[in-house]
C-alpha cells in the first residue's frame, strides 16, 4: 500500500486519513495493514463519479455510500463488518478541503458500523479522470455459523425483501431533474439514493435463518436471478407483493401502467435491501425477529423447480421492459 | 463485490475472469469471497493510466506490473502472496479482446506466484475515464514469524537493496523516447519498468533476518526516508555503492555529473526491489542465503542516531534535486 508514504500534496492526505486508522492499519505508515483478528469473507466494490454517484454529490455522502455499498455485501451474508481498505484515484482539482469532508462521511459510517480504516491507496489522475473509489471491506461471521450465499435456495422456499423497493431509482430521478413529487417526497428518494439504509440488525437472523442472500444493487429482479442461476432454481417474484415507500406509491399511482411501474421500480438498481430466501417456517421466525428490530420484511416471492425468474403481476406473468440496472454498460 | 453478476458485455467479462478464480473465489458468482485460510496481512495499491503505466503498454505487462506492484508488498515484509481481489474502471473502448490479453497476463503470474482471484469489481467509465486498476492482496506468513514492517531499524543496523537501481525510471524515459542508449539496454530497461522483477526467494530469509523492509517504488532515497521516518533514526546512504546494472552503467557514464546522475537513479520510482535492514551479522549471512538463490544483495548505507536520510558521494553529503518520484503528484 502506498497511502500516506508519499510526499508534498500526499501529507495532506496522511493528515485527513490517519485519524481513521484503526490498530491494525499500522498509524497508516507501512505497505500493508495485518490481521490481528481472523477475517471470514471479504468484498470489493468499486464505485465511479458518474455511474455510481453524481459528480456534484456532497463528499461526505459519496464516501458513506461507497462504504455502504460495500458493508451491504457483508451484511447480506450475515455477517458483521470488520475494517476496510480505501482506493482512491482522485480528479486533478479535488481539493483538501473535499478531501475533508469525504473523510468525514467515512469518520460518520465508521462510528455507525464499529469499523475502521487498515490502509489503501490515493493516487491522482494524470488528466481528466473522474474520482473512483475502490473499497475492500472484510468480514466477520458469528463463531460457527457460515457466510449465508446465493447458491442455497432450494425449491420450496419463500423469497422476501426487506424495506421499500425502488426508492433510489426514483431518486437518481429527482437528483437529475427528471422527476419531481412534492418537497418531502423528493427529498427522501435522494435521500434513498445517496445513502443506502442497511439493515445491520437483521445480519445475525439471516445467518441462522435464511438459505441463500444477496443485496439488491443491479434491481429486484436481476438479483433475483442471481439467486435462481447460482441456486440452480426458479423464481417466481409477484410485483403486486413488492413493499414501496409512500412517495414509491404516490409515483406509481400517477402511472398509466401499474405493471409497466412496477417492474420498472423492481429493476432500478441501488436498493442496498436484502433479498433472501427461507424455508416458510423459518421465514416466520424471521419476520418476528425482523419486526422486533424495527426491520419489515416482505415475503414477494417462492422457489420452484426450474430455471429464472417469472414476474407476476395482477396473478399473471408479464416480460418486464428491462431486469435491472447495469452498472456497467 | 459485483463482479460477473450483471448484464450484457458482462458475460463477456465473466468468461474471462472466471477461469482465473480459486476455489475461495466461489467461482466469482458471489458478493463475497472466502478466507479457507488465514490471511496475515494485505495491502491495496492502485494503478491509474498514464500515471503508473502507459496506455500503449501492451495489456498483458500493464496487468502484470499491477499484480506484481502488490506482490511486491507482500514479498517485502517477508510473506508469500495468498490471493487477490481485482476492481477495474475500465475506459469505453476497452474491447474482449484487450480484456482477455490482460487476463493472459494475470494468468501467467498466477502461475509464477502460486496464487488465484478471489473476486472484484469490473464498472465502465461513463465518460472519458482511463483505466484504473486496484488490487487487493494477501499475504502469508511462515508459522511464527512476523511481518517486517519500516519501523523496525534500530542504529547500528546496516542498509541493504536487492538486485540494480535506477532502471525502470530509466525505462520510462526510453519507452517515452525520451532516451536512447543500445537496442539491448534500451529492451532491458523498457522491461523493467513494464515487469517488475521480484525477490520471491528472498522472502523467507528477510522474514527470518531483517529489522525492516519495504519495496522500492516512490525511489530509493525517499523509501529510505520512510524507513528512516518510521524507525525513528538517521540512515546515511552512499550513493556510490548503489547497485547498478550495465544499462544504468552506461548511461551514468555518460552524464557530465555522476554524482548528480547517481541521485537521479535514487530518485527514480518503480524499481521494487527490496530495500531492508538487518544488523550486521546477520546480514552477512541474509547476503549468503541470497547469493544461493541468485539475488544480489548490496549493503549501501548505515543506521544512525538522528533523523531523515543523509546521502553520500565521494565521501561527502549532497543534496539531491529530487528525493523520489510522487506518483501522487
Amino acid at each position: 500500500m502506498a497511502t500516506n508514504s508519499r510526499l508534498g500534496e500526499f501529507d495532506i492526505i496522511r493528515e485527513i486519513f490517519r485519524p481513521l486508522a484503526g490498530e491494525d492499519g499500522l498509524n497508516l505508515t507501512d505497505d500493508v495493514a495485518v490481521f490481528s483478528q481472523r477475517a471470514d469473507i471479504v468484498t470489493k466494490d468499486l464505485l465511479i463519479a458518474g455511474t455510481h454517484f453524481l459528480v456534484d454529490d456532497p463528499p461526505d455522502l459519496i464516501a458513506r455510500k461507497a462504504l455502504r455499498a460495500n458493508i451491504s455485501d457483508i451484511i447480506c451474508k450475515g455477517a458483521k463488518p470488520a475494517g476496510y481498505l480505501l482506493g482512491l484515484a482522485l480528479p486533478r482539482l479535488c481539493d483538501a478541503d473535499w478531501l475533508q469532508r469525504f473523510a468525514d462521511g467515512l469518520s460518520h459510517d465508521q462510528q455507525v458500523f464499529d469499523i475502521h480504516l487498515l490502509g489503501g491507496d490515493t493516487t491522482r489522475h494524470a488528466g481528466d479522470g473522474p474520482l473512483v473509489i475502490s473499497i475492500t471491506l472484510f468480514g466477520k461471521m458469528t463463531e460457527g455459523l457460515r457466510p449465508v450465499l446465493r447458491s442455497g435456495a432450494a425449491p420450496g422456499d419463500v423469497l422476501a425483501v426487506t424495506g421499500t423497493i425502488g426508492d433510489a431509482g426514483l431518486g437518481l430521478a429527482v437528483a437529475q431533474a427528471d422527476l419531481r413529487l412534492d418537497p418531502e417526497a423528493d427529498e427522501f428518494l435522494m435521500r434513498r439514493y445517496r445513502v443506502p439504509v442497511l439493515r445491520q440488525e437483521l445480519a445475525p437472523a439471516i445467518a441462522i435463518s435464511a438459505s441463500a442472500s444477496l443485496d439488491i444493487s443491479d434491481g429486484l429482479i436481476a438479483d433475483a436471478g442471481h439467486i435462481a442461476s447460482a441456486s440452480a432454481l426458479r423464481i417466481d417474484l409477484d410485483l403486486d407483493k413488492m413493499p414501496l415507500s409512500p412517495a414509491a406509491q404516490s409515483w406509481v399511482s400517477q402511472q398509466a401502467d401499474t405493471a409497466l411501474a412496477l417492474s420498472q421500480l423492481a429493476s432500478f438498481g441501488d436498493d442496498y435491501e436484502i433479498l433472501f430466501t427461507a424455508p416458510a417456517p423459518r421465514m416466520i421466525a424471521l419476520k418476528a425477529r425482523a419486526a422486533d428490530s424495527g426491520v419489515t420484511v416482505t415475503v414477494i416471492g417462492q422457489c420452484r423447480e426450474g430455471e429464472g425468474v417469472a414476474v407476476l403481476s395482477g396473478g399473471k406473468e408479464i416480460t418486464p421492459p428491462k431486469r435491472g440496472h447495469d452498472h456497467f454498460a
